[in-house]
């Protein structure tokens, strides 16, 4: 492992090519031999950015893997290197939080198909020498876990203590539960599904029309252009932030408060806060994310269903598995309603698996996930410290 | 009236200025001063283009206004001269049936600000000469319903029978009852909001974004250059079309089976059906719809928040009204749901107006109103019936 370590040097990435933080590190993996895709393409010499926080123990069970959603990267903690801000998971991630780096080793790649550092179709593609765009071949959830087991193999973890994650990053936790049953103590998928469902598959679709609509996209060749559809994207990103809210918090955030202004317009400026709000997701957005990793990411939560693997029966995705889950979903959430959640549990049911399941009440819909929670919290903390038991993790690592 | 009708020849228009349906007919209004405007601007000899079934009785008290909603327009019943499909409203007019036109004088104009002949961003600007596009003024709920109430004025009508709208068509139901107290005896408001919720903001917000970011349209001057921005306008309807359907609906209607083939491609192709079914819609909408007036009426819903008018009572709008009232909500209607009907519903107690409200259980969503719902059929017939007796309008007029 350490050679496997040393062998690959701590490279600097982000999208375009220009340095990220420095706290990134970067693996090149499928580097033996390449990894097989689930569209039957191979792909080899990915290469991973991660971040780590903590300290391995000496027994190496002490790992948990964060696996983060759609727009998400390896950041769990800021300040970004594009955009300054703090992580998306500084609510959880840090000593004596859920995710305790005094404790635990905490590792979380970005993704297969992502745009911080990881192989995406922002990358240079060895056979033209240019950056893929759309030559890139089409990844699924199923591919972004196989890199990552990979990942871990090489940082000579044999089992991970917990993998976690939200939406996108629940589908991956999923995911690794189906197909590396060997290698999770624990898994807590939050606020996810087995498979996404029609409306969700139909804004994804918006999303992508939407870039693919910007001329600046240039058949997903944009970036030997020195462009970018940035107004597609932007687009496609307010389609999508309106589903990561709910209802009741978009009224209780905005209403029809005025932005400001005491009148309204009578024009078509940004009369409302909700405009304003959306205006700025989209345009924020553009300056973090590549459009093509957008049509990637998308694509492989679109293809996402895990009981078609086996025979539709979802169940049998578990059946291997001696993890203990823990299930989360918000009653709020409408992009994964808790509907999905309890078909899940309902699978590991029927193979009885070790599964608890809770459904926060929140009104701050699906991104509750990524914010101030206190029940997520205290629940989440809880089940880690008695899985941590049943490991036999010392308090203090 | 009849010197009215006769000095305004029967125009043939349509958006373009192509020849629309020979069925159509044209009235130009507010020619005698111009339409003073929620904006404060002013309008004048505005031509509304409507269409009429049955016949006007010789009391004038069995006229049926129908107000349509953001993307319908006069062809309540088809063939549309546009797409040669039938009409929105098919399964609601003609003999024997809701709206029956061997019983009522049916009226439906296109709305102000509309593409289907009635003036709007794309007709001339007699200052220009050319199209209007964006120096059209912003125009309200309230001015659709002003615009509409000098046609009836000029048809010789002074009470409308009954007005009745789904949607956006609800909502111009409400302004009538708010404006025009003594000229409602009956009104039926479907699936509609005294007020646009923040959410219903947002996703406007993102249609009017995408077609915004098309290159195509020109800051709104497309018309000159012979384009349109098809692409952004398609955009928009897909992104608008998902929140008239309900998730349910979606699920029933495609699930996640795919479209003409048998495994996934692996590329973005339209894999599944409901990604196929959206493209379509989004393709075929930009085919009648003019993308300015899509901003226009968008804006409008935007603007709509009845209870405003009299400081944030809503109640008071209604205080004027001996209308009788309907109203109708959809249980898986999200864009409107019901508690917006129930809004209504309490509004119009607090000033004891007459009024019953039905709530219907159907998975269809927002569109339902448009689609084969017995029991609103049922419902509509028989609210109407009572209405008659109450008016004692005969059996056969």
């Amino acid at each position: 492992m350490t050679e496997d370590l040393k062998a690959n040097s701590i490279k600097k990435t982000s999208p375009g090519g220009t340095p990220a933080s420095p706290v990134d590190q970067s693996m090149v993996v499928a580097d033996k031999f390449p990894l097989k895709l689930s569209s039957g393409e191979h792909l080899d010499n990915i290469s991973i950015a991660y971040r780590t926080w903590g300290k391995l123990n000496s027994e190496k069970n002490n790992a948990i893997l964060v696996c983060h959603a759609l727009t998400g990267d390896q950041h769990v903690l800021g300040p970004h290197p594009q955009t300054g801000r703090p992580g998306w998971w500084e609510l959880m991630l840090g000593p004596g939080k859920v995710l305790d780096t005094e404790r635990y080793y905490i590792i979380c790649p970005n993704v297969l198909g992502g745009c911080m550092g990881t192989t995406g179709p922002g990358s240079i593609n060895p056979a033209t020498n240019k950056p893929y765009g759309t030559d890139f071949p089409i990844i699924t959830i199923k591919d972004m876990v196989s890199a990552q087991s990979l990942l871990i193999e090489k940082l000579g973890i044999e089992e991970l203590f917990c993998v976690i994650g939200g939406s996108m990053g629940g589908m991956q936790v999923l995911q690794w539960s189906a197909d590396f049953p060997e290698k999770v103590f624990s898994a807590i998928p939050i606020a996810a599904a087995a498979r996404h469902s029609a409306q969700n598959i139909a804004f994804h679709e918006v999303g992508r029309q939407a870039i693919m609509a910007d001329p600046e996209w240039h058949n997903g060749r944009f970036i030997e252009k020195e462009v970018s559809p940035e107004r597609g994207l932007a687009v496609a990103r307010m389609a999508a932030h309106i589903t990561y809210l709910s209802e009741t918090a978009l009224h209780k955030k905005f209403g029809r408060d005025l932005q400001d202004r005491a009148d309204l317009s009578y024009a078509f400026d940004a009369d409302f806060q909700v405009e304003s709000y959306l205006r700025h997701q989209g345009e924020s957005f553009v300056n973090r994310f590549d459009a093509n990793s957008y049509l990637y990411i998308t694509r492989a939560m679109d293809y996402f269903d895990l009981a078609q693997e086996y025979g539709g029966a979802l169940a049998e995705a578990f059946r291997n598995s001696n993890a203990r889950f823990c299930l989360v979903s918000f009653t709020s959430d409408w992009l994964y309603p808790t509907a999905e959640s309890k078909e899940i549990v309902r699978a590991l049911n029927t193979v009885a698996a070790n599964v608890s399941f809770v459904e926060i009440e929140s009104d701050k819909g699906h991104d509750a996930f990524l914010l101030d929670e206190p029940d997520l919290f205290h629940i989440l903390s809880g089940f880690l410290n008695g899985a941590a038991r049943h490991k036999g993790l010392e308090q203090n690592v």
